[in-house]
């Protein structure tokens, strides 16, 4: 069994957005698809650790931003290598509210999606949220950015250091330190300590 | 709301594979994604009109042979445009069998993934299945293929005709005559009459 298999299934990227209490989060997914076209029924997938997902869980409702190829790093950083436990992310965003009054992007991104949650499945580490489509409209023909895009294009080269440690080959953290505990998880992303390959 | 804004979704395209009382079946999808890496999990939504649909439902375990860019549009004809229930799909085909001793391809594919079914939700037109993952292996290092990938590079543009028809966006299928009726659904790939738009 060679896991570096599981790699080469392919992906978008998308900014999942919540509000809760007049407060609007969203952090970056992966695993957003359309299951049925009638109903319009899309599914995703979504780390338990992650803020946004008690949000939608005890809501109901999301809007997924489709981002594209022109996406920068730093979108990929403010959405998805902070807490919206720790910062209010909405701050210093471009952004519209859509019917469901949540926040979607209008930047770097060609689609929005708005969904109402109809059923969960706990799937462990993550929840599986079923939902139906409410909304939907096109924003630019800008390609849809694909993971394996993002890590070729967007994603910067590690920087040379002298230092002794490991980086996590799904978004780039770097732990200081030799040896990685082997039950480590990336404060990040969550992945974990198989995730991340010596400096 | 703008349907479109849903083909703005990533997804990879892959052979899914079952094997039942001896006799081997496969069909295209593109919606499978790794769900949580602790246990490792895929899930794939399948379209119950497909015969490997049954098979799977029955026997709980299918292989993904996930497709390359250098899959030909041949390869989509065979397995995607032609049932199981009229011809035997494995014959003329290069395969080898997985640890399940259910195939998977070898050529235009990068990788594949066996996978034992531990849960199924029906979704109406489709059924998704959650699955541990059982055996993966790396076949080259060729890139995956996206739809978006096979929309602009692999399905031939349809020919010039004086004929009166709708084609389907989404395979290619011509339907000759008009107007295309609204119940109409695309006999290979299933998808309803708003795929379609006048040739």
């Amino acid at each position: 069994m060679n896991n570096k298999a599981m790699y080469n299934l392919s992906y978008g990227l998308f900014v999942l957005t919540a509000r809760e209490n007049e407060k609007d989060n969203g952090c970056i997914v992966n695993t957003v698809a359309q299951v049925t076209t009638s109903p319009n029924r899309i599914l995703v997938a979504v780390n338990k650790n992650n803020y946004t997902h008690g949000m939608i869980l005890r809501t109901g409702e999301f809007n997924v931003s489709i981002l594209t190829e022109r996406a920068a790093f730093d979108t990929f950083k403010h959405w998805g290598f902070q807490s919206g436990s720790d910062v209010d992310k909405a701050v210093g965003i471009t952004f519209r509210r859509a019917d469901n009054q949540l926040i979607y992007l209008t930047e770097e991104t060609n689609a929005y999606i708005s969904a109402k949650v109809i059923s969960t499945t706990d799937l462990g580490t993550h929840t599986l949220f079923l939902a139906d489509v409410t909304d939907a409209e096109v924003l630019s023909d800008d390609p849809s950015v694909t993971y394996s895009y993002y890590q070729q294009h967007i994603k910067p080269a590690p920087a040379k250091t002298a230092k002794k440690g490991y980086i996590c080959t799904v978004c780039g953290y770097i732990y200081e330190g030799d040896p990685l505990p082997e039950d480590f998880i990336c404060p990040i992303c969550k992945h974990p300590a198989s995730d991340f390959k010596p400096l």
